[in-house]
């Protein structure tokens, strides 16, 4: 590994999980790969969406809402006094429980000094076939946003809000220098041979076009593995975590099949670089952005009013 | 070629070029392009930006103004009598002269029996080194939009909006089934070997990413070939004119160094059927977009307004 300078030197730690049934399993390969972070001089570690239990998404099943925990809670206070010990930043996706009858699908933001530091609550809620999400999670009410941390600037999105090029934008825009997604997408056994190897490209692209966009880093954290829990064929997960730079360019991918904690430094010095030999947040028409907002802009128009000043 | 039913199919032509300091020369090759693809049963032909002259934005001289001209004008009026007698759409992209003093990178779009259906004026305006565009070039102030033609719901950008998925993102909500990019990109002959690839394959990305997130067809026109009409190592246009599917795989690429009409035929009922397998319109958070209007969200904020109803 080549020797950063400290000043603009942060190494990232992706927890690629294969999650199971059981928490208190799951919550200790975290806490492994925790330690193991903490050894490898990672500053922040991201593990992946729902890391807690399998995918329970795939049913629609009122008792999987007994898994739900309010945020900040028992989960994140153990969380927060690991990252104290280990002093590191965490960022861990968690089922959150509101209300009664009121869940959101969250990420917390756990400081390297383990202070709390809040959550962000997942945008865009998928619902396709084994991924009924809408059932379960409320779409977030806090907005895009990013975190002063003691490991710089970080933005966190969740899984879906990956196809969303305005979520990568306003993370950016808010300061992020580094967009983090836990997420946990995989394959429909059936269709992975015909569409398998398109899909989880078109994942990867739809996210180094945000860094590439923004000039920003995109660190994707993935589960893998084969789960079942509503029976039937499953999903199985494609792993393959990786870090995009700031040019778009593939700095590091994990394998489909593997678990582990998988590193990457970032070189923060190329955002700069990268911002102003493509300077494309110079040029942005924010005058001309009018209609981003509208679901379908099927009215006929000859140009946008606030063009024409 | 598969036979594709007549309702959803679309051929197109890439245009690309090796364009030269004789604007009669460029025409000339144009024409012989537009029968071309006459010939070849093409639907829209897109010609690469600025056709009708080197990329004289290398240098800052007042003397190319006069490269300039109204539009509609002459220009437009023979393209429309070629593309009246060829039956098929032309996007052209001019240098546009709208009066003393001002000037737009434009593009006319003319239907297929001859109309001169309107134009697109250039929104994000450059300005690199060799890249002096905003010498040149007003910031357009028709907005984004997209025309209905007789090929059909056709949508054009211009080079630099091209980085923008704001700019993708309005023009596919005006409907638009195909994003059009007149092109003129290149290499710094000095810095290609270093960072060549990584240029053309962010330029890639970035385009095929918007047609991912849009579900669309995306058409980008480069021209190609060695251009130094300010002097010095001048620049070296990478060609590599391609074509992008709506689940944003790559559907057709065109050489870096070779003058020709390149054709793709589209089949547009996969964009239906890409955007209810991949149902990213439905989900987005219009209530949450607030901010992309804005130059940068220095301010702290702990959410946003319009996200806590």
């Amino acid at each position: 590994m080549a020797l950063l300078h400290p000043s603009s030197f942060l190494r990232v730690g992706l927890a690629q999980m294969h999650c199971q049934a059981n928490r208190l399993q799951n919550l200790l390969a975290a806490k492994k790969l925790i330690l193991e972070a903490s050894e490898r001089g990672v500053h922040v570690l991201c593990l992946p969406e729902l890391f807690l239990s399998e995918y329970f998404c795939q049913k629609e099943d009122h008792a999987y809402f007994e898994l739900a925990e309010p945020i900040p809670g028992p989960t994140t206070d153990e969380l927060s006094s690991l990252a104290q010990e280990h002093q590191l930043v965490l960022i861990a996706s968690l089922f959150e429980k509101r209300a009664h009858g009121l869940y959101h699908n969250t990420a917390a933001i756990l400081d390297a000094d383990g202070t709390y530091l809040g959550k962000y609550r997942k945008m865009h809620i998928p619902d396709d076939p084994l991924f009924y999400e809408k059932f379960y999670f409320t779409p977030g009410d806090l907005g895009f946003r990013s975190w002063k941390t003691k490991a710089g600037q970080l933005g966190v999105l969740i899984c879906w809000d990956q196809w969303y090029p305005e979520a990568a934008r306003l993370t950016a825009l808010h300061g992020a220098e580094v967009l983090f997604y836990p997420t946990a997408i995989g394959w429909h056994p059936s269709e992975k041979k015909e569409v398998g190897k398109q899909q989880k490209e078109a994942w990867q692209l739809a996210q180094r076009a945000h860094a590439l966009a923004n000039g920003v880093y995109v660190v994707s954290v993935n589960r893998f593995g084969h789960e079942a829990p509503a029976g039937g064929e499953g999903l199985e997960f494609w792993g393959s975590s990786f870090v995009a730079a700031p040019d778009g360019s593939l700095l590091m991918e994990a394998p489909e099949n593997q678990e582990g904690l998988f590193l990457a430094d970032l070189d923060l010095s190329l955002i700069e670089k990268q911002r102003t030999h493509w300077p494309f947040l110079r040029d942005r028409r924010i005058d001309a952005y009018t209609g981003i907002e509208q679901r379908y802009l099927d009215v006929e128009e000859t140009s946008f009013p606030s063009c024409r000043k």
